[in-house]
């Protein structure tokens, strides 16, 4: 059902400049706005692939990784000089898939452009439209839920009752391992950098309490007071300073899911973690995941969180910025903690 | 079944002097030989306690951890001015329990002096005449070998055909998780100080390849070459520079079981682990453990390894130094790599 486009449209996009080198720190003018032509007939038939307009980009702290030429990772490098990828979730304008039809409103791996072609539509998920805001399928319905979902339930093996530490709590991961933690009846406590954020841990995610990193002069003493019995499970979302302070106030056989290292990617923290001989004393497991290991938990992922947001027992917190042209702003402000909230590009409403 | 003893004995002994401070380096004048009256006597009626003539002591690396002032450790430290407490080979020489008489011989925790009351003889297991040297009761039967046994199986989830590294691998530890991963079909590589460990390794412990951690410029590039495909399990003796090194060369979902961290404890590297976000990239399982979390397992363990030793399937290499006065200097050696396999005192053949 592929359909004739007589006329090239423009085509906005950001690319990729070059490859960030050690010591080379993200900014803005790592990236560049270019202006394409876009054939909506590049879906020839037979070619099995789909053009998608894309609404909402994800902007997501692993994406840093993938502007290294570094080939050892679980993902390979962007290519300078063309177009970023990420989650999105986007609109069939032309199909030549059996699976899709112009219509459908679809998620999985997109341009940072507001046309796309497809090429393997197989990774793009159908959503079924229902009450719940497009966007959350690339934050509490996307990757970065399910790797709360599947990092708290599978790495953690929380125990109602428990002391839970989440660190870069009200990010797109981190907000809502909190309110999975509350569901699971643990005591939880998380950081953040702003008293804004702060106060949404609080008073809008359900956070027993929250501290805000910046204002402690010593992240051991914060610690100890706040968890004065110690910590069972810590999801990290940070590394450096924090993970340091967080072993030596874990309790026996305390679990540590490793899910980010954000203050490693912006090269703030260099010194080394000093307390790992902690593992022993207190017998901790520290693992760190992925949520593509955990795929055959989507569907029971996707059916636990709906049906807790429809009963109001879920909520999640949106950064979202207008605009393709703000999407390397966005980007660069997840490494200064700007966002508060998942954030997402809005590149167009429908 | 106490027994009257007029006469008090000399009982040569070894002192702590004081507690280690950070930035002091044991030295063998941290500790110091007394000799004071022992009096068989000490275990009187009603007491439950029994007195055991020490035959042989064993020196373990975690014993430098009570020589500090340190609390919150899973075992309190030595007292300054008394006799330094460890495992050990006894004979027992006078008894208030109904479950040890005079001639047993026990192994459990007891003093370094020729005899000890041993106020809580529960702790003592009794050691049952066999073909086995009895000094392996402090190494191959006894912590060491337990830690191996439970941090290979329990910890690692080995399989067959995994790429298995240990650190310190001719130590009382090391040499046994080798030769478990090699009966479970498994590929070991160890590191080690001098060319002697190194060649014990290769042609009398059965590892597949071993090197001379001192001889490596880049332990990165050496983990390399005896593992370009990577590593499955990494049995860490060690921490530090090797631990980093490691680190960078684990295959995706591998194990870390985290058992020693000796280069720390000679405060030798200060420096911090740099490579902890490989646990992301590579879903990597760090685990610190300690034996005593596993007694469960410890019938079937000595079981196992008393059937392979009788089989010759299994080995121990041991270093044995005479006279408790010699005691001191064995046990820094442990920390300079001096020992070469199990660090034994012999205080009295019988």
């Amino acid at each position: 059902m592929v359909e004739e486009h007589e006329d090239q449209i423009e085509n906005k996009k950001i690319i990729l400049k070059g490859y960030l080198t050690t010591g080379l720190l993200l900014k803005e003018t790592s990236m560049e706005l270019k202006i394409d032509k876009f054939d909506f007939s590049v879906v020839s038939k037979g070619s099995g692939g789909v053009v998608v307009k894309n609404l909402y980009l994800s902007c997501d702290p692993y994406m840093r990784g993938r502007m290294r030429d570094f080939q050892g990772s679980y993902i390979p490098p962007f290519v300078p000089g063309s177009v970023i990828e990420g989650f999105g979730v986007s609109k069939v304008v032309n199909s030549d898939s059996p699976n899709f039809k112009i219509g459908d409103l679809v998620t999985g791996i997109t341009g940072w452009e507001e046309y796309s072609l497809i090429k393997k539509p197989e990774q793009l998920r159908k959503i079924e439209t229902d009450d719940i805001p497009l966007s959350y399928y690339v934050g509490l319905l996307g990757m970065p839920g399910f790797t709360a979902y599947a990092g708290f339930y599978e790495v953690c093996s929380p125990k109602k009752g428990e002391f839970v530490f989440v660190s870069a709590a009200s990010g797109a991961v981190g907000q809502l391992v909190g309110q999975l933690a509350k569901l699971h009846g643990c005591y939880v406590v998380g950081s953040a950098g702003t008293s804004e954020k702060i106060d949404l841990l609080k008073n809008k995610l359900g956070f027993d309490e929250a501290f805000n990193y910046k204002e402690e002069p010593n992240l051991d003493e914060a610690l100890k007071r706040y968890f004065p019995q110690g910590i069972d499970i810590y999801f990290d979302n940070v590394g450096g300073m924090m993970l340091d302070a967080a072993l030596v106030n874990m309790r026996v056989h305390g679990r540590i899911a490793v899910c980010g290292m954000v203050s490693l990617q912006s090269l703030s923290y260099t010194d080394g973690i000093q307390n790992l001989y902690m593992l022993i004393l207190k017998r901790i497991t520290m693992t760190g995941f992925l949520q593509s290991d955990f795929l055959h938990l989507h569907p029971q992922f996707l059916e636990f969180i709906i049906s807790n947001y429809k009963q109001g027992k879920i909520v999640y917190i949106e950064d979202m910025n207008e605009g393709l042209e703000n999407a390397p702003a966005a980007f660069v402000g997840l490494f200064t903690g700007k966002n508060v909230g998942k954030q997402v590009i809005c590149v167009a409403r429908d």
